[in-house]
């Protein structure tokens, strides 16, 4: 398998997935979505109708997460043993492995290029699976989440749910909730709908957790209208997606800002009722820790758990098996 | 796979094991732990012949352990791929996962179900598996141990060893020692053998761990004969059975406790001698910590390593076999 | 399988590896050594054509790891892998396990004997493997390094690198250098190549960390010649290797000596274009943090992370297929 280097312009993947990093939803275009979303349809079907896949079959991937995870882990877990591949499974290594020995971040990543036929990284600093990716010279790396940086798997599984329920993924409205100042999941998922015309969203957070200006700047630019507002009853009624996050206080300097900014904004049955409509979905990257009402959960337009947990295992499994796979 | 929601009258097994949630002994009868048993032996000869078990080939089956666990962790893991499946391995969540993010339980285990064909529990909170069973819809939960409560496979293999032994479950005589109060292994192991008639066991514990009363009746209504004892004397010779039990250090709410309680009744050659038989097995649930003397581990009536353990594998393959295989 | 009981002088292991417990590399002989490296360079060859091992199909292997350990860790898991089998795996069992209910290493490993066909331990207590190999009566164990003991697979991969580089294992001159007297794969290195004549090695470390007296005599009593050198100038020109090692924290009884001993000698540029030559290689059992200055990674003769690695990885499957394989 042939590698390219990644660099600070990331690779572009156009139409072959085969032997490159992925750090960055910023790699992706209409067409390599296309290419994405159409593997992911036919796994999920094939899955579905009790076929095995073999894609992954006599690999060995690395799975090597710096800081705790549950949902990312065990999908991408869960995705390479589904395709018949292996994995070396790395949590918390700070704890368990040669880090604390003191050994540098690509002095790790090349042990697991020694063993394994791919790395999946999470970790808690913004640019580190980029930097691994220029310590490596045989294997690709996927980033699984780098501290505020980026989830691009996150990101595209958003992508799939919407592309799956809406046949598009241009002129689609919306509401994105929560917080969008540390939100990677949200700085990715905004990215890649700008490379689709007629989107337009309304954002909705407290001030001191308001998208960063020169991301606004920069997603306005490319072609999303982006509308922030202040209350609940700011919210449009014709919305097709409502995209509420949690606050994340594993993120917040001061954790006493925690209590506060919490479940400012929250999905209830009264709030879906006023402003909601009968075609639109809920979706959430999860974990939640109260911004939707679980009463809501059996609602068929709650999309979080139904929808996009599995949606994860599907996207990550056709990504994985376009990489890796032989 | 269709999945029967569990409720908190739980499910009769009867003749069908597909798809149900195993949350406590109280499923079983005679007619389920026949073809349960008959189907542990199969296997057993199989793989002591070295032909190898495919019926969870291109499942996933996830391992939640809340609490610190190595034989049952490690038998269910065997197990598992033993039948040619994979797992998705979690242990401590409380110190990787998403629960220390606040998740609660519920989305925790529909998250996994997304994922995965079904899920095996442990939890340091009684009940907790059947929670996760209610919030299930598409896989089923089997429990492995929840907090004082049950431990369900560990009665099963217990009651496997008795049965491959002495070819019967029911006119058994027999010693239990030491914790029965918080022991979930005694209690769950007591309400299977209750389902068969003729039954007497021996209760030798300090009197501040004796069987709770609402269980020494609720077993004694059904056919089971127990006589409290309280110290080694009072033991009948003509015993089909010693089951020794560790006291549980860490579910004592005063630690200064343990050092009392703690082998008070320990099997050594001279107990043996004395009140043993030569037919007879000694059990032994594990860990121990003293209550048998190593001396006697090779003693071929010693059945709690060499026995109990395999035989724990080989159950639990049998009933992830028959619950989750195709 | 057959297991031949370990016991104080090890089991040689002759021309035949399979059930043998592998605790020390003074368990091998030029003529074990043939075959094994043989082996692994068959696998490795095979591996690197995309064919598949199928050595372990079907059989299931512990990774029992007291001690934080990454790469030894990892490299067991994917040489398993590979070779079609499947694992159980345990780090820091301490934390997890019922190891910290009381239970000795005995029942432990007992317990492992009966979920899976061999067990691969890391302890931080010297003798901890050959205890456990007393304690087992059918599967064999395989030492993955003991406190200050051994580290055989480390040295059996340093062997492999040396012999698959230079075709032979005598007549090599060398120097090594760091923590000679806690570093375990430096004792079992050098007790690997002393089964060989005419092999000349420099030892360059701190007083402090000198080599044990009686290991000193010990090899040179073999066949090796030992010459301890105190500066870099030291160093003959006409290595055919320099195998580097970490100050280990870790063993240190006061940390405030770590500061002054790591890092006393350090492989710079300068000192391989004063002391080097074109063909010799460079090595370290990694992990580094200094010791090797980064700079030197490109030169292809560093051969810690682009060969040791690997070979790690090889030698392991080579080992683990003899031992535990069909």
């Amino acid at each position: 398998m042939h590698t390219q280097v990644f660099v600070d312009d990331p690779v572009k993947i156009g139409q072959n997935f085969a032997g490159k990093h992925i750090i960055s939803i910023r790699q992706f275009d209409p067409q390599s979505l296309e290419i994405l979303f159409h593997k992911t349809s036919t796994i999920k079907r094939c899955l579905q109708n009790g076929e095995q896949g073999e894609a992954l079959a006599g690999k060995v991937i690395t799975l090597l997460f710096f800081e705790p995870s549950s949902r990312t882990f065990s999908s991408f877990s869960a995705a390479i043993k589904r395709l018949g591949g292996q994995t070396i499974e790395y949590q918390n290594p700070m704890q368990t492995s040669s880090a604390i020995k003191g050994e540098t971040l690509e002095d790790t990543v090349r042990v697991f290029e020694g063993y394994s036929d791919g790395i999946v990284m999470r970790h808690f600093e913004e640019g580190a699976p980029a930097r691994a990716a220029k310590a490596l010279s045989r294997i690709p790396i996927m980033n699984a989440g780098d501290g505020s940086g980026e989830h691009p798997t996150q990101a595209l599984l958003d992508m799939f749910t919407l592309y799956e329920k809406f046949g598009r993924l241009d002129h689609l409205k919306g509401v994105i909730a929560g917080d969008l100042l540390y939100g990677r999941t949200v700085h990715s998922l905004l990215k890649g709908l700008s490379f689709y015309p007629g989107n337009t969203f309304y954002l909705l957070s407290p001030k001191e957790l308001r998208l960063p200006r020169e991301l606004f700047e920069e997603y306005t630019k490319a072609r999303v209208t982006l509308v922030e507002i202040e209350k609940e009853t700011d919210i449009p009624t014709d919305c097709q997606v409502w995209y509420w996050t949690r606050v994340q206080k594993e993120r917040l300097a001061d954790p006493s800002t925690y209590e506060v900014l919490k479940n400012r904004f929250i999905v209830t049955k009264k709030l879906l009722k006023e402003k909601g409509n009968a075609d639109m979905i809920i979706m959430h990257p999860l974990p939640r820790v109260g911004e939707i009402d679980p009463a809501i959960d059996t609602d068929p337009r709650a999309y979080y758990l139904t929808h996009e947990v599995p949606n994860g295992m599907y996207v990550r499994m056709a990504l994985l098996s376009l990489v890796f796979g032989k």
